[in-house]
Formats: structure tokens, sequence, C-alpha cells
């Protein structure tokens, strides 16, 4: 698909601005250096190349097919394809599954031939794709209509053509290349998590950027980011729809199956991708993960030329999770000595003063990022933490300048005065900052700095290539585990879904199941103190809200209590299967927690864990993660969420048993990974977690089946 | 100060790059129409002007000197100014409380001898002001280099002469034109607020502007954003140090107390003043607010030409509070006709076909913002909530066109499309964005639409222009209530506190002061039930953490209790002045909640309320407003709490007794506004409040004297 040697267009038009004619123009223009093959019947010649009137008229082999022709013909061209062992198509033909039921059912018959003649497939209603390597320009996009896009880092894969388009008009702009260029459509075959992966191995691409209005299989999207981060790929993703707003507006436009935002978020940032919301956010990513070096750390020196942008540049560098320590004291003593009104702590202020002498300048940026003091390998994170650091050695800097950089008289003494702050490259990453010309800005990229025009978006880039800086996680365990063999019944009530539960090493209480109120009283008397009576039905969700539960009860109220409570509910659920009581002995914890699996749409099994009780509803305070994690993943979930203090210990309240719930969080993400298919969701609430050593119960379990 | 009949410039210089020389240049190219006076005692002339050997050889009336002197020089120079009767100065010099004491003191003498002169000082450290109607450019920033900025309807007002010049810069770039243009340096005098209040009365005024780093007297400020608002000026307020990070930057830059920045964010939204944290996103609100004519509702109305974006914008919507209605169904039906491929609902997605065939933007454009149709005076707030509007009226437009407007071949036909699509100007706010060529940005302004280059961006600056068309709040009670002639004591021990604070309306259980165990023995007995003792010590803040408080002891164990506390404590903390034992009744409410007042360093003093507890801490969920707060302000407070609903009653919970909460929460501001001067902070925690009906009880009071 990315190399072929041999390119077949069916649909070749002779006007090279018509969709048919588009892909062989660029492909003549670009020098692809394979055979180009237009396929028209009406014609001898197209484009100045001699046409065949079908593609078996070609007697070579052909690598892609590129399809330019109306939905209607597209399954005729695909059986011709297979025909002549076709490897790969390209299909422009829009009229498929983004028009609803009879386009879909159209799709699934265009797929299923390809995939019985081995042919993968990008599209159809895809704009197309570009390699730059092998110069297929497989698109009919404008963005080729000037030449090839320069050639650079840089790899866009995008559900959207005219985010694509859009995209690259603005990273040509700021002066990005391209090694790759890609949109996929509908994603009948291959979907962006394809490219992801094929693009890991592609020793050209440094950033890949992937624009997603869903994800066809999460968990390979996923697999793909992960690789790519494990060569060594920066990867930053835009995904809209976060809103419900958004979600309805993607549901009319796509066929995507979106999923929860939430697990979007937490799965690809698991998998290392950076994630963007915004289009000028997405750019300033992209510009900066493309240009600059590794950020090793979070200290970020400050230059500016007006002590407000200072402040301001603080607090972004707040927001971003940056520290600004100081420069050390004789670093700050020299430059005292030559800029007395300017402020050199950390955000350093060299003062308009510069305006008359831009030596300072030079000298201001020397103190604070002179490579020899602040090679970017020395960084080391256990000083750091320690506080035992050089406080000079920043590991990102942003300059602030003004409209110094556009302004005639200042420019060019200013970009002279940066120029010879650094003496090959800056030793670590640089923003400068302001409105600056475009020539300017080319002088000062040439010289290794980055460039902005706002500060606040240019700390929040450099907050990202930090975050593509550190090191990707291991791969996550594999969400294919297989249970014991266990088939799942078709219904479960309280008690079954327990029994599965514990089977699976989920703790309960001991639960009796009784059939009738004197078998429930036996039960509390073996119990022997005051018990829990739960009314045991398939088919009631709510107990507690429809008089099913009845908590404390002596062996002596036991019977009339279960009698009681058979009769209520029986005369308020007259339709409901009523099994009988379910008899717990009281278990008081010092936490009530809420463990939940469900399957995502997009991304499957997930697990996820929050505070019980009215306040999980109110501060919606909840951790969630692809199922199955292990029990570090756990911790950190319990851990991540703003109640923790809750859990491990505050105000003279005792530590839960951290230990138990996590154990509780694992073995039910494995149950839900192992049936991923069968389970829709599980829920227990609550889980009840004793203090430390005293284990952690599950007092309620509920299983929706598929 | 801002129109003054004649100049004086000390230190004015022949060389018109240098400071002493600008202003004199400035001012004599802006055309200014009252007198110039320069004054140097070495030349004769200065740049073509009589020169004057000092103010008094003027002989004539000086409204307004610009002092261009070494900071050593001010005192005199105001000295003369005073001889000769001036009103009003602007002062250039640097040197004064920037740099630390010895400045502060010189400043304060400057500003002493000022007042006493009945002169007005604008800085020192300033970086001047100008004024378009009056032509008074009184500053030597190079903005005023290429002659007048160019006249407009917006005034800014800036603590930071850089920040200034930068936003005017970006502002001009943007087609943006200037009434006022100030800055206020270390503002001994004149500050921010007298500025806006001065602006609020200016015909020409549209929109204020306002940098901060700190507000030297937050209420003047609040009164002053408040009256421009509702003399129908839009306000928008930039103010740095939001983070803490940001704040330590704050002070090494400036004097100002910034106070903090909840309060502050409070304070001045409650004013009517719309707030940024960034340039960009300021500039962009500046430019909507500069342009557009009202947003009378909710009701946003997208365009796209790429699904994708339309999603985006969808998600901004989301984030900015803005709703997608549908369009209208006959609407939908129509352009459903002519863009059979296109969605037509909202976002509505004209799609790349109108690449081809620009009449169907206009087509779009026409059925979703038709003036006929959604003439802006229509919009009907009740029909609206009710949910029978016209689905059609949008109360503003977003359009996003990717780079099709820098196009060369696409721009000119979708410039004309766009200006088909309204008669003389949008009926409501419209913004277009993406990719545009300058010239075409000018031709679409002219044509009354706004512009901008990334939609994200494009939809904040409308959510502002949306805050700032609803009518302002109306004046708020004053914060200078006289309390009822109360002299503070020098110390307040627990049962004393309580007594103060009854007095001024705050409701406590019955407390018995007691100095010996037998009498509080006595003080349970009387009251006949389980009762509280709590340690009566002015010394002691955390009693439970010391032993201090024993909850729910019988009449028969009180006085061994009582004992034992004594003793305990007295071991535990040997300095602590105990002066006995305080007994109450067991108050058992439904929620325990957090009042508490505190005087801001800017703001003076300020009203919280939270949920109590743990809680409280870790969720960090509480209300914060000016003091005094009336009834319906103090529920609102209530009501912004993410816990309200713990509080309104949820999940078979009892509803609290909302209205005594809040009639706490009236005193408690009320008491503190009236003692602004002597209370630093009151904490009444917990205030137990009952099921409605059953008041609320300060279970606990603490008042800590300035």
């Amino acid at each position: 698909m990315l190399a072929p040697n041999s390119i077949a267009i069916v649909g070749a038009s002779d006007d090279p601005t018509r969709i048919g004619g588009r892909p062989l123009h660029f492909l003549k223009e670009a020098g692809f250096a394979g055979e180009i093959y237009p396929v028209n019947a009406r014609r001898e010649r197209v484009q100045g190349l001699p046409a065949y009137r079908d593609l078996a008229a070609i007697g070579k082999p052909v690598d892609l097919v590129i399809v330019a022709t109306p939905a209607a013909a597209v399954l005729d061209v695909m059986r011709s394809a297979a025909a002549v062992e076709a490897r790969a198509a390209v299909l422009f033909s829009s009229g498929f599954a983004e028009l609803g039921e009879a386009g879909q059912a159209m799709q699934e018959e265009v797929l299923a031939l390809a995939q019985t003649a081995g042919i993968r497939v990008l599209g159809p209603n895809a704009l197309g794709l570009y390699c730059a390597e092998s110069r297929a320009a497989a698109s009919f996009s404008s963005l080729f209509e000037q030449g090839l896009p320069r050639r650079g880092n840089v790899a866009v894969v995008s559900q959207s053509g005219a985010v694509a388009v859009h995209l690259a008009y603005l990273a040509l702009e700021r002066g990005l290349g391209f090694s790759h260029w890609i949109t996929t459509g509908n994603e009948a075959d291959l979907a962006v998590h394809d490219f992801i992966g094929a693009l890991a191995d592609a020793a050209e691409v440094s950033v890949i950027a992937v624009y997603l209005e869903g994800a066809r299989d999460g968990r390979a999207l996923v697999s793909a980011i992960a690789r790519a981060r494990r060569n060594g790929k920066r990867v930053v993703v835009m995904k809209v729809g976060r809103s419900a707003l958004g979600e309805k507006a993607a549901q009319s436009h796509t066929a995507s199956l979106a999923g929860d935002d939430v697990v979007f978020e937490v799965a690809i940032r698991d998998a290392g991708a950076s994630r963007c919301d915004r289009i000028d956010g997405f750019l300033n990513a992209i510009y900066t993960l493309a240009k600059a070096s590794p950020i090793a750390g979070d200290r970020l020196g400050l230059l500016t030329v007006s002590g407000g942008v200072g402040v301001l540049m603080a607090d972004a560098a707040a927001d971003t999770g940056f520290e600004l320590p100081p420069l050390p004291p004789d670093r700050q003593a020299r430059l005292r000595q030559i800029c007395p009104f300017g402020s050199p702590i950390n955000p350093v202020d060299v003062t308009a003063q510069a305006m008359n002498d831009m030596s300072l300048v030079t000298a201001h940026m020397r103190e604070m990022f002179d490579a020899g003091q602040f090679a970017a390998g020395q960084f080391d994170a256990g000083q750091f933490a320690a506080g035992q650091f050089d406080a000079g050695q920043f590991d990102a800097g942003v300059a602030f300048f003004m409209n110094w950089l556009k302004s005639g008289h200042l420019a060019p003494a200013l970009e002279a005065a940066l120029a010879d702050a650094v003496d090959d490259e800056p030793a670590v990453p640089i923003a400068i900052v302001g409105n600056v010309a475009e020539e300017t800005r080319k002088a000062l990229e040439a010289k290794g700095f980055l460039v902005f025009e706002d500060p606040s978006s240019a700390i929040e880039a450099l907050a990202i290539l930090r975050e593509q800086s550190q090191a990707p996680a291991e791969p996550r365990p594999s969400g294919k585990t297989v249970a014991a063999g266990d088939v799942l019944a078709e219904r479960y009530n309280e008690a079954e879904a327990a029994g599965l539960l514990a089977a699976h090493g989920i703790p309960f209480p001991k639960l009796t199941a009784c059939s009738t109120s004197g078998e429930a009283a036996d039960a509390v008397r073996a119990i022997g103190g005051p018990a829990v009576l739960k009314i045991l039905s398939p088919d009631i969700m709510h107990k507690s809200d429809l008089g099913g539960v009845r908590i404390g009860i002596p062996p002596s109220a036991a019977e009339t209590e279960a009698a009681a409570m058979l009769a209520e509910v029986a005369a308020s659920c007259p339709t409901a299967r009523i099994e009988g009581v379910l008899v717990a002995p009281v278990v008081e914890g010092v936490a009530d927690i809420i463990v939940g699996a469900r399957r995502d749409p997009a991304f499957g099994p997930v697990i996820m864990v929050g505070l019980g009780g009215v306040f999980a509803e109110i501060f919606a305070d909840t951790a969630t993660r692809l199922a199955p994690v292990m029990i570090a993943e756990a911790t950190g979930m319990l851990q991540s969420l703003k109640g923790w203090p809750l859990l491990n210990g505050v105000r003279g309240r005792p530590a839960a048993d951290i230990e138990a719930l996590a154990e509780v969080i694992v073995n039910l993400s494995r149950f839900a990974a192992a049936h991923a298919e069968g389970v829709e969701a599980v829920e227990l609430n609550p889980v009840s977690v004793g203090a430390r050593g005293h284990g952690a119960f599950a007092l309620d379990a509920v299983i929706h089946l598929s």
C-alpha cells in the first residue's frame, strides 16, 4: 500500500483537475519511480500515458489499484483487481457506509471480496494517501496541486480527509515536512491503527500525528501506539467527540463507535500517546515534537523582557507541571551586575534595557542555557528529587521578546544576539516567543530554536514534548486472558453471581440462599448474631429501593422479618421472579467502595473503581482502566482517586486494606477480560473494605450478560 | 490627566529617540491641540519649540506635567509643579517602589507632596498614557513611533507597560483601534480602577481591556468594573499570578498584593467582567467584543466543510456552554435537496461539494442565519427554556472553511458567496474560521463577519461575548456595613467568641462555661442527658487533637471526665492558659458545614462555605464571595457546591435547613464586614445543620483578631 512497484488507476481521466485525473497527474509530477497504468476504456492515451481498457489488459503485475469510479462500479473493479492478483486498493469512491444501510451492505460485499482475494483496502470514501519515500501520491487531494509537500519526519494518519488537508497546509506553513500523509475514510479494511503499526517501523518517521473520530478497534490502536512509542516514535492524538454534543455530532457524521471518551483517554495515555483537543494546540505539538530534542526533566527556565509576561509564563508552567528552579547564586550575581534593574532568578527579566544593548540577551541566555554547564545528559532524577541538583540545569527554556523580532530596527540585532547565545545548537529545547517576522522565524529555527507566537501555547507544546520524552511503559497485559473454561449461565441471581465471582477470587461474606423464611431464620441462627436479609431475585436490581434489604436482624426476629420482606416485595413487584431470601452476616468495614467492569464499544472490557455511596455520584471520583489490570495498576487506580486519603488513613481514620481491595479489582478485571464476549457489565456495590489486614468483601454483586 | 489643555515636559530632549524627547515628538506628530512646553534649562529650543528653564518660567497654567528625569530629581520637579498649580503628573522615572524600601520611601514622599498640592499622579515607573480624543500621547513607548495608533473603541488599561505595548501591536495587526491606552506603573496614586472608572463615562469606549498583576484596592476595582458594565461597556480582564509559581514570580516583580486568586475571580465576575488567562485568548476576546453585536442566548449554529471539524466545534461549544439546536425540518429538507451528501442538522456540513459550487455556501448560510427569520430581537428566554423556540433561531454562528479563504482559486468565489449570504450585515455574530488571507480577512470584516484562524478560539471568544451581552448584576451591598458599635476585646476564648457571634445572629446551642469539673457536672445535669465537654482556652486551636473534646458524656460521668480532661490537656500543653470546661448539649444535624470569614489582602472581608469534615479537605468543595452577602447570594453559594445535593436531599437523605444555614452565612458575612479592620478570620467549624425547619447551630467558633 505504501511502497507499491506499480499503480493502476481505474477511472483515470485525461483532465488533471478531475478526481480520476488528479492521482495520475500527481504521480507523474511526484516522479513516482514505479509503473503507472491508467485504466480508461474510452481512450488510447491518458495524460500522455498509454491507457488500458481494463486491469486485465495491463498484462503485468499490479501492486496497487486506485479506484476512482462511482460506488456502483467498485465491486466489478475489485473483481478484476482480484483476477490480476493486485495486493492493495485505494477506494476514493463515496456512497458506502457513510450513507446508511444500503451503502454499508455494498461496503461489506466489497470487503468480503477483497479479503477472499487477499487485497488490502484503504477507504472507501477516502482522500487517499501519500508516502514520501515511494512517492506514491495515491490521492486526489488539492494538497498535491502545488507539487509534493516538503519531505520530513512527520506522518499524519487521519480518519478525516478534510482535517488531514487542513493540518498539512498549516504544518507546511510552519516549515514542517511529511514522510506520510494517510487518510483512512470509512476504514472498511485498513484502519488508523494498521498504519500506526506500519509507521512504527519506518525509519524516516519521528512524529506520528493521529486524528480520530472513533477507534474501530481500540485494543489494536493501543498496541500500535505502544509499539510506535517503544520504537522511539513520538505519538500525538487528536480525538474529537469528547462531549455529549460532540459525540452526537460524530454519530451523524461517521459510523465509528466512539466508545467512552474517558476510556479512550486512559487507553491512549497508557499506551504512551499525548492528546490534544484543539487544532492550534495539535499543530504546536506536532511542530515541537518534529523539531526538538527530548526534555529530560521538569525544570523550565523562563527569560522575559516583560515582568508581567514572566508571571503569565509562570502560571502556564504551573498549569503544565513544570518547575521553575532559581538560577544558581553565582550566575544571579553576574546577571545583577550587568542588568541591575532586571530580575535574575527565574523568571529571569532582562527588561527593556536590552532594547539598547542586545548583548544582554546573549549574556542572559548563556547564563541560563549554556551548553557546557547544562548538557542534557547530566540530568540525575535522584538528585533532582532530593533537591541536590544544580539549580541552573534547566531542561527546557522559553524566552519572550514581545514584538522585537518583528521590529525593523530591533529584529536583526536580537536575532544576532540569540545566535551568539548558542554555540552549535541549544543544549536543551528553547522556545523563542513573540511576534516574529517570517524570515526571522526561519533563521532562528535554522539555529535550532523553536519559535512560537503565544507564550502559553509554547509552554503547552513543551509539556507535550516532555511527555513524549519519557520512556514508554512496558507492554500491558493482553486483554485476551482466557478463563478456566467456565461457561456462563443464562442468568444469575445475586447468590449465583456471588458464587461465580467467588470462584474467580472475589471474596464475599458467607451467603446462604434460603427458599423460605424458616430456612432464613435457621441461617441467621447459624451466624449467631445480627444478619442481613436480602431478597433473592434475578429481576430486581435495586433491592433496597423496594424494601428488599433488611440489616442487623437478630436471630429472634429473623423469621418474621424474612416473611414480611418476601410478602412486601412480592406485592410491590408482582411480575418479578422471587427465589427466596439471601442471608449474610453483617460486615463492617472502614470504607465502602464500588468496583465495576463493563464493556466499552471501542476498547472492550474496562474496570472501574470509585468511592461508594452518595459521594461517588456527587463527586464523580472514579478511576478507569482497560481490563485486565495487575496489582500495581489497581493500586495506582486507587491512588489516583481524589478520595485516596480516605482509604489511606486521614485525620485519625484507620487505613483501609488496600492490598485486599486491589486484589478484588485485579480479579474482577480478569473475570471481565476472560468473559469479554458474554458479560456486558458487573457491579460490586459496595465492596466493604476493612482496616489493614482485615480484607475486602463484596456485599452485593450484579452481572449483566450480553 | 486624559484631556489636558497644556502639557509641560520636564527633561525634554532635542533627540526624539530619547526618553525625554519621545513624548514631545509624539505630541507634535499627534497634532495635540493644546500648548506644549518643553522644559530644558540648557537649550533655547527643543525640537523646534521654545524651551523653558523650569516650570515657573512658563508663566501660564500647566495642566499636565510629564516628568522624564532621573528618580532623584522627581521630588524637586513635583515641588515646582505644585508651585505652578499643575493638576496632573505622569512620572516615567523608574527607581521607586519597584527597587525596594529606599525607593518606596522616596515614592511616598513624592505622593505626599502631590496630595498636598492636589496633583494626581500616574506612575512612577510608567510608560505613560494616550487618549485618542485629546491626542495626549504622554508616553515614551515605541508604540507611537509609527504615528498614532488607529483610533477605535478599545481602551487598554494595564499595570504592565510591556504587556500594554505587546497587546496594542497585536490588536493593531488585527485591525482594532484604540480610544485610550493607559499604563499605570507603580500606582503610587492613580490605579487601574481609577481609569476604569473614568472610562466608564467615555462615550467612545466600547471595550475596556484590563491587564492586572494585583489589585491595589479590590473593592474599588469591583465598583469601577460594575459601573462600567452598567454604562454598557464590555470589560475583559487578564490577571496573571493565578498559580503559586505565578504568585511567587509576581512578588519578585511587583509590589502589588495579589490576594487570593479565587477571591479575585469571584469578585470581578460578580462585578460583570469576563476573564482571560492567555494572551491569545485575551486578544480574541477584545477583537470580538470590539466588533460584534450582542449574543442574546446560547444557541450556536455551526457550519463546516469538514465533518470532523464539525465534531471538534461541537466539543468546543459544549465546553463553553453553548447549545446546538437543530435547524427546523423545512430548512433541513431544502438543504438536503441541494446538498444530498451533506448534513443539514447542526453542525451543518456542506462538504467539499461546495468547492465546485460556492452558491451552496450562500444557500446554507441563508437557511442558518437569514436575517428576516432570525432577527436578534426575537429571542424569548422563556420560550427557549420551555423548548418552544424556533430551532432555527441561532444566537451566533461559526463557519469553518479550512484553507479555502487563502487559496488563490477558491477564495474569491467563497468571499463572494459569503457576502451574498448577508443583506446588510449578519443578523447575529458570525465567525468565519480558517486559514484566511489578509485581504480576504479585511473584506469579510468589512461585511460584518468576525474572522478567526482556530475554531476552538472562535467559540471561546463568542462565549465571552455572550457573557458580556448579559445585563450586569445590580450593585452589590457595600462592604462598609458598620456594626452596632461593639468594640472588640483583646482575645476571645470559645465561649466568648460564641457570645460575640450570637449577638450578631449566629445561633449556638446553649453553652455553659465552667471553671471546675464540679461546675461542669452541674451543667451536664442541667442539660439532663449526654453532653459535650470541651476544654476552654484561648491558646488551643485544635482541641480534639489534644484530647480536649469529649462527646456524649452522661451526667453520672461528667465530673470524672471533666477532671480527667483538664488534667490531661494541662499536662500536654503546659503553657496554655486553661480557663475551664465548656459544656454543651449534643446536637445532631443532617449535615456538618464549615462557614468561615477572612480578610483578603486585596478585597477585604470575604465569606466562605464548604462541606465539613474530611470531605472539605479532600474535595476542596467550597464557595467564596466578598462579604457581606444577602440571603439570595448565600443560597447561591450553597447551590454552587458540588455537594449541594447532600444538603438538598439525595437518595432518601433528609433535606437540610438551607434557610437557617443561609442566615448563618449572611450574619457571619455582616460581622466580618463590620469588623473589617479588627478581625482577621472567623471559623465556625462545624455548623450543624438540622433537617428543614430544625435550624443550624455553630458547634465551634474561633475568632482570629488582627
